[in-house]
């Protein structure tokens, strides 16, 4: 497989004035073209550094990207720091000269005297066409090795990447695919894997962990070897289905809306330390009004009575964060909205208010269909965090019953 | 001033699954701290690469600061090659082990085998505190220089960088004010401003703007002209300070929770479009809860009926998404319950749902106190983005309305 490196020149990504947008959307569309991209470098604009970047890459790989720093003025420096680093000349290209200053003549009164300098091509290199703004791009081959420079802004790198797509494919692209895991812990995860995952070679494995899209397990492999990955997914899930709760971009609350169409039920939810986040994930799903009804935030014990019929002995002999508390709301909320299925979740998301036998991280969360299912959980993190978990492990709970109605 | 490198370590940057936050926000905070950054690497899950940009970039720095890489699994090597770097052992901490698998127990029943390996530290390490994952940082001294490992998550490595900023200051620290705006345009403030703004050269001006913010203006200036920054802001205010919702790290939520505090009052919140999302906001603010009582995710049209009391009428003749609606919204939910303020919101999101007088993105948002302010919207973007727009619309709105109260 072919390697890439991209490096991307700007005083102003050193200073955290923008996000590195560009080299994601390059290691995504390199990874589709069939490239293993190994480095990205982030330098200033300083001849030297972006020089002996250029040199140490080079010799690693067969397709060098460099963005940014193709602009007019004294700092953009690209041009002449790829020159050097390759021993090439740089001179002025006066068709191109003219080209740009036609470009430039539409939008500006003046032409800038210091526009010249993005006339200036490096010896041997082909001229790519900037549709959107004035720096047009260079490519050169080197030693069979392509080094290739775009403007820093995404608006003109993106069309003119596409402009070479065609000429930088590989018959290497890759094949990936990637498993996600709410309930159950990445090392966990591995361990029940490692025999399948590690007695091969063939396919690459990399595990990502955050509290929304839970755990990702990311298969790849190239293209030639799909079946075997195919056939590689295919055991992973006879081990860990249970757990699976999507693949590649689908997220959780598109598969509790599609589980929710696909088993004709509607949905309501009461929610107090979530405080409207789940019912907010939901609908952020087009077409959820289907099967979502809506919901009360019950973030007020008095809201709790007054809208959902919790009982005053419930709160006073239980607290608003029990097993009994969950089980009236769900009661009431389906009283309330006819919903076939109910969910609440009542917790302490802090930073006050835990107790030695509640501290801040309990969660109890209700499921009631027929049944309830009850799940008192202890989450950590901050506010924030606790009740993201609770939001995302309602609907995992979701999921899980929908999944075992399935089988019915 | 000193100089830093920043390594960002892990495959799933290098294929673009994920943006590399953690390098601008390291960049921001390290330039407040007066350092320098040189360098942002991204390396893959392989032992040499890390270990070879480890030692290239140690000889250039003050400060080399590497990221992910910390978890228990195999592809996670940060220790393991910053120690091969540095010719320094990696020695298994038994206490470090203990307080781990006392922190994984909270959550998890088994734990797993390989956890083991995040309690490995490197030769005279100093271990930094995870508050929020099982994955402890690292802090080592290197002949006057320093090296840290944070974990990649930025949920996890924030809180940990912010435990070591006394330690990190240098006597070149700059001083920042971020001043924020909701309901006026960039340009339009920047028109306001350029006087004041550009008739100065000590201090560093940007702006920037998106819908969750809105537009913020960043002066910056190193710590000897902190009194001339401060003249500035006054002068700012005084222009735009009707406009001006909050300073440097304040969100909207938390200045519209203060603010129903100091006035006493207590809101109630009914969504249909957003649905949740405006909750969700207040309820993220720690003390929400002694002004916030709830609300009602009002999805469904039948929900809006029963649960808000919307007559069926209005419904027909003028549809959900009226100013007739979003009123009865918000006067049922007075009665529902007894809130002070309450605000409703009437959309639609999209995709579909379009109409040529009403088209995606069409909002209403209704503020009842005694009176009703009912403003029309039409917000542009996709469905996350016109929820997002209508609920910090709806945050601004009040904070007016309680800003105007705090004048009478």
């Amino acid at each position: 497989m072919k390697k890439a490196a991209i490096i991307t020149v700007g005083s102003e990504l050193l200073e955290g004035l923008i996000l590195n947008k560009n080299a994601q959307f390059l290691c995504q569309e390199l990874k589709n073209l069939g490239y293993r991209v190994i480095k990205i470098s982030t330098v200033g604009d300083h001849l030297e550094d972006i020089a002996e970047e250029v040199r140490s890459l080079l010799s690693k790989v067969h397709l060098l990207i460099l963005t940014g720093g193709l602009g007019p003025t004294k700092d953009d420096l690209t041009r002449e720091a790829v020159a050097k680093a390759l021993n090439r000349d740089l001179f002025l290209d006066q068709e191109l000269k003219k080209k740009i200053e036609e470009k430039v003549k539409k939008y500006h009164s003046e032409i800038p005297s210091n526009i010249e300098r993005q006339a200036f091509v490096i010896e041997g290199a082909k001229v790519i066409d900037n549709p959107v703004g004035s720096a047009p791009g260079q490519l050169l081959e080197v030693d069979g090795k392509r080094v290739i420079l775009f403007p820093g802004p995404p608006k003109e790198l993106i069309p003119m990447f596409e402009s070479l797509k065609e000429l930088l494919k590989t018959p290497h692209a890759l094949y990936q695919v990637i498993l996600k895991y709410y309930s159950i812990p990445e090392a966990l995860l591995e361990d029940l894997l490692k025999e399948i995952l590690y007695s091969q070679d063939k396919v690459e494995v990399a595990t990502m962990a955050d509290h929304v899209e839970g755990v990702r397990l990311k298969l790849t492999t190239s293209v030639e070897h799909k079946k075997f990955l195919d056939g590689l997914v295919e055991k992973i899930i006879e081990k860990t289905g249970e757990y699976l709760y999507g693949m590649n971009d689908e997220k959780m609350e598109e598969v509790v809306v599609r589980l929710l169409k696909e088993n004709k039920k509607t949905l309501a939810v009461a929610e107090s330390c979530t405080g409207g986040m789940l019912s907010s994930l939901i609908v952020n799903v087009p077409g959820a009004s289907n099967v979502f009804i809506g919901g009360v935030v019950a973030y007020s014990n008095d809201l709790k009575k007054s809208i959902l019929g919790v009982k005053e002995g419930t709160l006073r002999k239980y607290g608003a964060v029990s097993e009994q508390c969950v089980r009236e709301m769900t009661e009431g909320l389906k009283k309330l909205t006819g919903a076939d299925i109910c969910v609440a979740i009542s917790g302490i998301a802090g930073p006050s208010g835990g107790t030695p036998t509640k501290p801040v991280g309990t969660v109890f969360i209700d499921l009631f269909e027929q049944d309830h299912v009850t799940i008192r959980y202890n989450f950590s993190g901050d506010r924030n965090t606790i009740r993201t978990r609770s939001a995302m492990m309602a609907l995992e709970n979701l999921r899980k019953h929908l999944k075992e109605r399935g089988k019915l």
